[in-house]
């Protein structure tokens, strides 16, 4: 097969689908062809010569590579120029946003097969896949990195001749894989974590962790919804969401540094920080909205800003992994190598969707010209 | 006495020289009045409401300021409009830069009794006075957060479903106050360290950090040369540089992270990463270059600004304790506080120069029109 690598056009889309180490893989038995267009590295500073040293072959245009690539590996979704340059048969893999029906009408009318890597199942044969993981993983890691850099204090506690200056106290909303890594990144740079999570579950992985798991007082039938059988958070009642809101208020006023990371898939995000519980936190807080692209956590924050309003940093940066561009880009890139080679047979190389697996049917969103599964 | 703390006017200065601990311990015996100047604070978020709180009376301007200060407590020497707004009589304390003996001739032209911090004997009893060594601890904290920031990889060692991202290789030259905290930082974001300095006896401090000591064979004679009796590094013989910069040379190729500290007060900063040196170090690696005010260890880095050259991004932020503006200010006030009372009577609050008294004389640079020591 001739697998495409194109340089993403998204604005500030640094990452790229493969890697010098994923093109190797690639080309190692001779049975397929990678093609990855001039400058598709710069982003995650790989040089061209660095994939073409692990056996790509460098074009020079987008129309060219998109001509001539049966497969497709790609970040973001296709923009409109980007489609009409692909073969009516090419086979595309990236995060197309298959919440937004729309988008997939269009690549199923133009005939191509597309996974949609947001829809990968969550089961553990899997977790190799996993791009929204692997990705929410860098952005707690940067999120952490961005409050600690625009606070005007210590994260960790510093004792020194004048005296002692007291750790940073992070207050983390929604532990999953992005908020365990934000809390993991806080505890290493020192500082004192507390967090919280609608899923009861998430308690022993954030004292596990280090940091204080907060609750809000369940209902029997709230803790049996809590969690759904995909593992994400679902929306709570409108009473939890009142308690939730006190709890997060007090133990906000409190924080010096907020990490928001609650996303409902598909959904607006829900707010936990209102704009009084702004108002009522410390001039010189910080708080980093990852869920700023679904609306955000926080009515203040602003889509890829930081901006200050009563006397806090918001900072709402939306791609988190696209500023870690290399080691973003090695994890995606390896996330989507192990996908496409469940579709890829070992011995002749020929690709084959194999729709019974409900990995790659999970996944699958347009074949045929036709949208496939929910989306 | 009257106490003032104008708001600072060199750019890019956030820092501020009290803050309301220190106010409300000069306020508390009702010796002193403290004015602070309206915004004084903004840029370390400390409201005039909270200095008001801790005893400091808020005055509107800087005349105002000027004109009723015995006292001046400042960050950065004044600049010629500030200058003309002090009373003839004035004391002024600050990082009065006192290599540049023009500007103390002018201070002292103008009457002051000026105490230039810079110039603080490094002895134990000044320890808590040491404004040097206070923000060169957090200029080395604040370098590793923004290398880290930089970086497009994770510093930490970092497991996942998808495979293994290495931890970062960091660099750290110079092991004075600021090398050290630097290493100490890198080390709690899971970074690998190596690091070195012109004097053997930073070998214990950087392995007690759990960096690796990179050693420049010395002959017996540079031994004797390489530590002078202030603790501060000093230059060495042209032989010794060579030798050096083929090692660091060497290291740099390996490192993922450059922070450089070294500095001869005074004098022009060591060149210790030429631009070959920069060519050969890896695509996406980053340079810090703390020396950058006085040159710069590395020529590629400018002023002040974040550049890409030969794939390496280069940091030159001259200011980085002004980036921690809050905790810089804190223990910047403390130890202008520590100092300031060696020279106020605790029982009556009386204001006297004890020229016997090593810490003061050895700091003081003019009083009565003359300039005083050796600048």
């Amino acid at each position: 097969m001739h697998i495409g690598i194109p340089a993403e056009i998204r604005g500030g889309e640094t990452r790229v689908a493969a890697t010098p180490e994923t093109v190797k893989k690639f080309t190692a038995k001779g049975f397929h062809v990678v093609l990855v267009q001039s400058g598709a590295g710069s982003g995650a500073s790989i040089p061209d010569e660095e994939y073409q040293a692990a056996g790509a072959t460098i074009v020079a245009s987008a129309a060219e590579l998109y001509g001539q690539s049966q497969i497709v590996l790609k970040v973001r979704g296709p923009e409109p120029g980007e489609l009409s340059m692909m073969r009516k048969d090419a086979v595309l893999l990236g995060l197309l946003s298959p919440h937004q029906a729309e988008g997939i009408e269009i690549l199923a009318h133009h005939g191509l097969t597309a996974f949609a890597m947001e829809k990968l199942p969550r089961i553990s044969r899997a977790q190799s896949m996993d791009v929204l993981s692997s990705q929410a993983n860098i952005a707690g890691y940067k999120a952490v990195l961005m409050a600690a850099n625009v606070y005007q204090k210590f994260f960790p506690m510093l004792m020194t001749a004048a005296g002692t200056v007291k750790a940073a106290r992070v207050l983390v909303l929604g532990a999953g894989v992005a908020g365990l890594q934000a809390i993991a990144t806080a505890k290493r740079l020192g500082a004192v974590i507390e967090a919280f999570d609608v899923r009861p579950v998430a308690k022993e992985q954030v004292e596990s962790l280090g940091a204080k798991f907060i609750e809000v007082p369940l209902s029997e039938e709230e803790k049996a919804q809590a969690e759904t059988a995909g593992g994400y958070a679902r929306e709570m009642s409108d009473d939890y969401k009142r308690r939730q809101g006190e709890l997060v208020h007090q133990r906000a006023a409190a924080a010096d540094i907020i990490i928001t990371t609650a996303l409902i898939p598909g959904r607006p995000a829900p707010v936990l920080i209102k704009e009084e519980t702004v108002r009522a936190m410390k001039p010189g807080s910080v708080i980093v909205d990852m869920a700023v692209e679904a609306g955000g956590n926080c009515p203040l924050s602003e889509l890829d800003k930081i901006v200050v309003k009563h006397g806090v940093h918001l900072v709402g940066i939306a791609n988190l992994p696209g500023l870690v561009a290399a080691d973003s880009s090695a994890l995606y890139a390896r996330n989507l190598m192990n996908f496409l080679n469940l579709m890829l047979d070992a011995k002749s190389g020929e690709f084959k969707v194999n729709r019974e697996d409900e990995v790659i049917s999970g996944t699958l969103v347009c074949t045929d010209g036709e949208v496939t599964g929910k989306t």
